[in-house]
């Protein structure tokens, strides 16, 4: 067990954890965003993160630092805490992007990191080789070789109670990353970030970072708190904490100010072409795009900076509220059609439904179903293994509707797209007191039809009847032919009627998140 | 022509406008969102309304004050915009909705706009019969001929220059809906209240609302400027707008700040269930969930009265904006995943893609395909009408690759999933420049194929082969017999290869909306 991370609630393969920083005697939520600050540029006071923000840590490049005469020296004097102005956490960085950029640097992991521990760092860094995405294999394999040195030897170093990260790398191969996060995991330094990640979301691979992650994850151990490093774009928050990511960092708060660009939970917008401020943040509440356009080019850049970090800090309270409240995959569908790379991000997620299926909460919030995809959810995937498991009459009838007023069957069951049948009494239980839209979609239908398949399977000498509202031709033929078909909507009169006793779970029921509105306020 | 409303731009059915109201020597820019101020109880001062939240317009209910005899003295002496200190325009709602809840009211639809007129009122309103949904026919035809009545009534007062509402009703029946529209558009009445929506949404169907809404639009001209009465809750204003609502109400702000609940985008929250603030306005920033309870019950409702507010206004500031950048319809799209309901209120709009294409721009920002609905926007739509205009030779290859070097057709046309097949010269072209996930689902392929339908049917004497990335078997299905099938995916060397010309429309290309980040700041 790692005892300086612990999970104190989840959500599919996502959790609020507490990581505990004893060099800086201070612990740090999770999910958290480390803002990245440049010691040579500070676009927004160190001191201010903390207390307007609520950043209890932040990350900064002790390579930079070391290269810096007048900055060694002073971080060697006063220790980076001092020297930031911050007393929070502080996490640094080895300077191997400069390794990876450069082509060489002038350090070792046992050097860098006794550096780390002199300038007073909370978590330091090896230098390990991030592979980009799409490198031969050979170059991702003795990459990693490197890389495994790299923490050999930053096991090696004396660093006191400063925690020390252990990256993650393989590129776009996920066995090599699989295998770098259980050799990882193997040693005893703590905190993992899967690294080289940065260029498939710069250019919009989502899909190849949640395999990536994936993989990680399947080799590193539940306990190990994940850094996502150079991910900072709120975005992705929601999906990448899905995954099991625990950490996250930030230049883009900065950097995209710099640009003139403002960040929003799907994108990011320029300055230039808003003619609306879509957020509610101090800085957008005060100001109008215009206002903002007018102030001198250093002040634009801070009022941007703050308002990117609002909604960066925003989305992550989002996304831990979403854990709290056992919707965190409900926000991943939000956020997956704020662009066609999002989705394609959300798609690939669900390819790994039964590793989020075998760490997900049994129970939760209300499942709800959004979308075509989510009948891919890993709460469907449990539903259909459960059904094998159900103990089943010789006659059964599975129906869309309540149960016929008079019937020779030994059973009669619900069917809920996209979960399929499950007995009554099972009706109150997660995810079946889902809610799902009236207008069912093929994707819907054809998961509970599966749902079918898996109880006729293992059930083979179950007579089954399937009442069902019309559903499409993909899904009845997804129907093994043993099953008998009634169509529901081919007697308008029944549908009208609809006698079921159990309610009706199409239908959106006053609930705590209902709407109240009236005409008027006196009304 | 109505001219005191004008259109500045439009995105699907929606629109930014500008609404003059003459007698209070305002020009207020829609959409726009009126508070409901009780005369009775006053939750924000309504001079902040307009100088913190932007509210240019409120509504306030005239039978409540004329049978409030100090509050009516007052109002007929002081004036509606003395009393209430607020110098913006003023909607008075004219007592309806007391008459439906209690079956009659004490006095006509000429009495109360004469009130109306004396109290300073801007937007005045007639007696109307807000018929509730699934009432009998007979009901809601023969409400209708009250309603009728009512804006003949009003129609033969001497208003000056108060603005007045012509609402209009119908129930669920869509054709009443639409009788009703355009009844009410052939009088010379101001302002277009559909009415009777509000016990839609509190049971939250909101395809019935978006049924009614389009019905009531069929029978209103495009310049009449319509309001959504009683509707006010931020997740429903992108979808209402993308349908062409102007104006919306909000009580919600202040009725359930009442009850401690707590308004987003996507539902509405129990402030009691809250670990953490999903917002970023100032009273989200300055106080946490526990600050928040721990204020006494009338600041609470204060505190939660302006979020609300904050973070409804702000969800108007996002509609106005998507309708700028013309990507209303992606906006949807994110809002349908909110809760089911609300995707049974876009898959509803998505029933009247053909009236919305009518209206809808022929050019705007990129086409983001974001889930399988996607392939049921007006565009697709739009482009497959084209599709049968087009001219084509006798042998034609459509290919989801590039042209392939050696080939012996007279044409070879890009496919893209949902739009299907356009000659290379268009690729340039809205929505042609479309991005789509590379994780094309089934609506986006069978959408293609029907592309290819409509280009085979209209040209039936050219030869179509198909040249497709392993699609599904209902798109296939979908595709003519007379088109060649050649499965591209079945030549992994030929995919690989990928030597298309045209560039590839599924890789979302860096663009403004791109987040750079990187590894750490100063890298």
């Amino acid at each position: 067990m790692r005892d300086h991370f612990e999970i104190r609630d989840h959500d599919a393969a996502g959790r609020i954890g507490e990581l505990t920083v004893p060099r800086a005697g201070v612990t740090v939520e999770t999910p958290a965003l480390l803002p990245v600050i440049n010691p040579n540029i500070e676009t927004i006071d160190p001191s201010r993160l903390r207390s307007e923000f609520g950043a209890d840590m932040l990350i900064t490049n002790s390579y930079i630092i070391r290269t810096t005469e007048d900055v060694r020296e002073r971080a060697l004097e006063d220790g980076l805490h001092d020297m930031l102005g911050f007393d929070g956490a502080i996490m640094t960085d080895s300077g191997s992007f400069q390794l990876a950029e450069y082509g060489e640097i002038d350090t070792t992991t046992t050097e860098i990191l006794e550096f780390q521990r002199d300038i007073g760092s909370d978590v330091g860094t090896p230098v390990d080789i991030p592979t980009p995405p799409d490198a031969s294999r050979e170059q991702a394999a003795s990459d990693l070789d490197v890389t495994r040195q790299a923490l050999a030897d930053a096991e090696a170093v004396d660093v006191g109670d400063m925690l020390v990260n252990a990256p993650v790398q393989g590129s776009t191969y996920p066995d090599l990353r699989e295998q770098a996060g259980r050799e990882a995991a193997a040693t005893d330094l703590d905190v993992f970030p899967v690294g080289a990640v940065v260029p498939m979301m710069n250019s919009y691979r989502y899909d190849d970072m949640v395999d990536a992650v994936a993989a990680a994850k399947r080799g590193l151990a539940e306990d190990c708190p994940v850094h996502l490093f150079g991910a900072g774009h709120p975005m992705m928050f929601a999906l990448a904490v899905a995954l099991g990511c625990d950490l996250f960092d930030s230049a883009a708060y900065a950097l995209m100010a710099r640009d003139g660009r403002y960040l929003t939970v799907s994108g990011t917008e320029q300055l230039e072409d808003l003619d609306y401020l879509p957020c509610s943040c101090p800085i957008c509440h005060e100001y109008t795009p215009d206002e903002l356009r007018a102030v001198d080019a250093d002040e634009q850049e801070a009022l941007l900076a703050e308002h990117n970090l609002h909604v960066t800090f925003e989305e992550l309270r989002r996304v831990k509220q979403a854990i709290r409240d056992g919707d965190l995959l409900e926000l991943v569908e939000k956020r997956a059609r704020g662009h066609p790379a999002m989705a394609d991000g959300y798609r690939a997620l669900l390819d790994h439904a039964d590793q989020l299926e075998r760490i997900d909460s049994a129970s939760k919030g209300t499942f709800f179903g959004l979308s075509h995809e989510s009948a891919r959810r890993p709460e469907v995937r449990r539903h259909h293994d459960r059904l094998a498991r159900l103990s089943v009459p010789d006659s059964l009838l599975c129906t869309e509707y309540g149960t016929p007023s008079e019937h020779d069957y030994d059973e009669v069951w619900r069917v809920v797209p996209p979960f399929g049948p499950f007995p009554r009494a099972l009706s109150e239980t997660y995810p079946l007191t889902a809610e799902v839209p009236d207008r069912t979609d093929a994707a819907a239908e054809r998961a509970a039809a599966e749902g079918i398949r898996a109880l006729v399977e293992a059930n083979p000498g179950t007579e089954v009847t399937l009442a069902h509202e019309g559903w499409d031709a993909d899904a009845l033929g997804a129907v093994p032919e043993s099953v008998t078909l009634e169509n529901l909507h081919a007697d308008a009169d029944r549908a009208d009627a609809d006698t079921h006793a159990g309610g009706d779970a199409d239908s959106p029921e006053a609930d705590a998140d209902e709407p109240a509105e009236s005409r008027s306020e006196s009304e």
